[in-house]
């Protein structure tokens, strides 16, 4: 038995009564702090694209939600838009050592499928559960040499999606392993468009979350995929990764739940700058500086960061500086925060962080780069106008699983994110919380729409 | 300029005026074969899956066709079934030294958004030529370690079709890159699913078509891509190819016309078979051999055809025994043909293929693999019974530009396949050979349905 079939035994086998409870609370934790960064990209560009997109290509009616605009639509489209929605204002949250987003894949496929099969909310738990589960353990299967041109959320996410969907349909272990196969060869998604401020991180969780339903509804229908596709000669492995390791496709499998090592987001800002953000913060906190008291900063960070981040000079776009170190830091030093409204508000216009983006450079750090990915240590050197060198420190960005967010936290980041975008009113977000935090009791998902 | 700008900037201008006579009808060649291998899958696995899947998801009308069953539907879901029934019984064009498949990409897409869009003949050949040129190239360009693992057709199938739909779509060079941005990285297909005769195939095929329609939408609507995503540090030469020759990308543009130089496929079975066949079918009929005076048969291959089908020892279905050099060479050596018939009726149950496939082995030869994928030869040594050792040699198999169909043996392969999958009558066969002589004339595409 090879290790994607043990992972889909324990797929098949996996039922809701095994779930421990924290388990089971962090999953509602991660819906609704999924579904605020839904919500919150209401009406930007590019997710009316998506929305007019699915309006000419797809039925007009279905019990799936398209949850920007309330409409009902079939289950692809659903969570082809809701793909699209949940990861652009780069709130939603991440797995560190598989470097994936989870949420942004998993949920969009789970809901819909399952407001599409009349499943309950207990269902949709247990179907997310197992989602996270084999994403987040083939993302750390295929590694980092994966990650460095494959955006890993887009690959990955597809066959986390496929999961998750194929746990609503009832797969047993053959299915699994078939479903694996389907949605692992479409997997696709490479990192070039970030030099460019392009669309197309948008358009890769749509995707995943789309293709990884369409995988499982047709593996249902009997569709067969190859049997190997993790680890065989010609499968995301030898085509994706030079570092894959396939011990990691069944660490701890029943036992080690890598749903709850999941990471809220803090700052409004792409990941990999969030621990050079705490790491300043707390310097400045802790010596009383002020933004033009510094006058240069070093953050030493990991490789990933560097190919990640490296190529944002000057941002052209908010999302954009949502991957500048520099926009990021002059957020933290002037404003005392890198939220959707610092960067709506001051990441472009505001002459004092472009002034503190010039003094910000990233430099690898040999002991940073050696904790990454399971840990995601911030470092930080600080010259200030004075002439003093400063050292900052965390070893656990806020939002960390050692360092979370609490159900009141969640809740008020929930009604900030839906503010952000005027979408919906104070008593809708309050139904909206109120559900999540019953979802295990909920007999359908119709609540969510 | 780089030379994904040099590939758009051809695109955006290229018009049905420049198109030589030859590549016109070439075009309505190429779309009379593919039509027939689209008709021919009617009612075969896993064909009625995705024709389940689209009326699930997508909407039951629309002015897209679904040939299968003559349904109307949008442009996505006719893209996605039309691509997935083209590629099921192998007989599909094939372009030698991309070793892409255009016509099961390029079409299906194209013709749905043709329908949709209410475009002309002359349009649509004009699209298909677009998406042919382009995609050729790129297959071209990322070269053989890429076919190695991914299934090209699928990977840069992607980008074919959305280039023909942008192209339809009256894109500038602007949305050109931008569209191949967003196509690329949805770019996906691996071989794994070969070694388990999986239905992969298919899917590859059918989303390739459906995601590149869909990129070419998205970009029409403002959706932005990454600018260099075939030849920039993240992109498709990076993240899938070790050998990509960019060069290729614009090898002569508008002087040569790839697709004039597509081959047609004479055997139902896969294209690396074919040198083989016609070597062997030639030597045979050269010594007046029956199947039983030979005792061993030895094929001297180029390393791709080691790659695909090395795998396959004793073929479990029909399709995989497309894959299976000894079964192909039985067919021809036993029956003198390896059509659509001799598949279904011989391949698994006739006990002297089965002995024939004991008898031959592949081997590669360095002048065989020097010459491809420019060029395919086929090698074959053959020991007789009584002793003899005997060379057959064919420098270009039947189909190959130089060793073409002519129409009337196109319209026979036509109207076989349609009797083979008995679909349609032979009125309706005549009447969509007629609508394809046309197709220059034809102002708009109903006929098609």
């Amino acid at each position: 038995m090879n290790n994607t079939h043990a992972l889909a035994e324990f797929l098949a086998g996996l039922r809701y009564e095994d779930l421990p409870q924290a388990v089971v609370e962090r999953t509602e934790d991660l819906f609704l702090d999924w579904l605020g960064s839904a919500l919150a990209s209401q009406g930007r560009h590019p997710i009316p694209l998506f929305q007019r997109y699915a309006r000419k290509m797809g039925p007009g009616v279905g019990s799936s939600r398209i949850l920007v605009d309330g409409s009902g639509s079939s289950a692809y489209f659903a969570a082809l838009v809701n793909g699209a929605s949940s990861h652009l204002v780069e709130q939603d949250d991440l797995h560190n050592s598989s470097v994936l987003h989870p949420a942004t894949v998993v949920f969009p496929a789970a809901l819909a499928a399952a407001q599409d099969l009349g499943k309950s909310g207990r269902e949709l738990i247990l179907a997310s559960v197992a989602g996270y589960e084999a994403g987040i353990r083939i993302g750390e299967f295929l590694g980092r040499s994966h990650y460095r041109i494959f955006h890993t959320t887009a690959t990955v996410g597809t066959l986390a999606a496929a999961v998750a969907v194929g746990k609503l349909l009832g797969f047993d272990s053959r299915q699994f392993i078939n479903c694996l196969g389907s949605a692992g060869t479409q997997a696709a998604g490479l990192w070039e468009f970030l030099r460019d401020a392009a669309d197309s991180k948008q358009l890769h969780t749509a995707k995943a979350a789309a293709d990884g339903l369409l995988a499982a509804y047709l593996t249902a229908d009997g569709l067969s995929g190859a049997q190997n596709i993790l680890e065989g000669e010609q499968g995301m492995a030898a085509g994706m990764s030079s570092d894959a390791d396939p011990r990691r496709l069944v660490d701890g499998l029943g036992t080690r739940w890598a749903l709850a090592e999941t990471s809220f987001k803090f700052h409004a800002s792409c990941r990999h700058t969030h621990p050079a953000a705490d790491a300043l913060l707390a310097l400045m906190q802790r010596e009383g500086l002020g933004h033009d008291d510094i006058a240069r900063v070093t953050t030493r960070v990991h490789q990933g960061a560097i190919d990640v981040l490296g190529r944002v000079v000057v941002p052209q776009s908010v999302h954009q500086a949502k991957f500048s170190m520099g926009t990021v830091l002059g957020l933290i030093a002037v404003h005392g925060k890198a939220g959707l409204v610092e960067f709506e508000e001051f990441a472009l216009q505001d002459p004092r962080i472009a002034a503190f983006r010039e003094k910000v450079e990233m430099r690898l750090d040999a002991e940073v780069d050696a904790a990454y990915p399971q840990r995601w240590l911030g470092r930080v050197e600080v010259l200030t106008r004075d002439g003093r060198q400063l050292e900052g420190a965390i070893d656990e960005p806020k939002g960390d699983p050692g360092n979370t967010l609490s159900r009141a936290e969640l809740e008020d980041k929930f009604r900030r994110l839906l503010a952000f975008a005027g979408a919906r009113g104070d008593a809708e977000a309050t139904r909206l919380v109120e559900s999540t935090w019953q979802l295990h009791e909920l007999a359908d998902l119709q609540a969510f729409s």
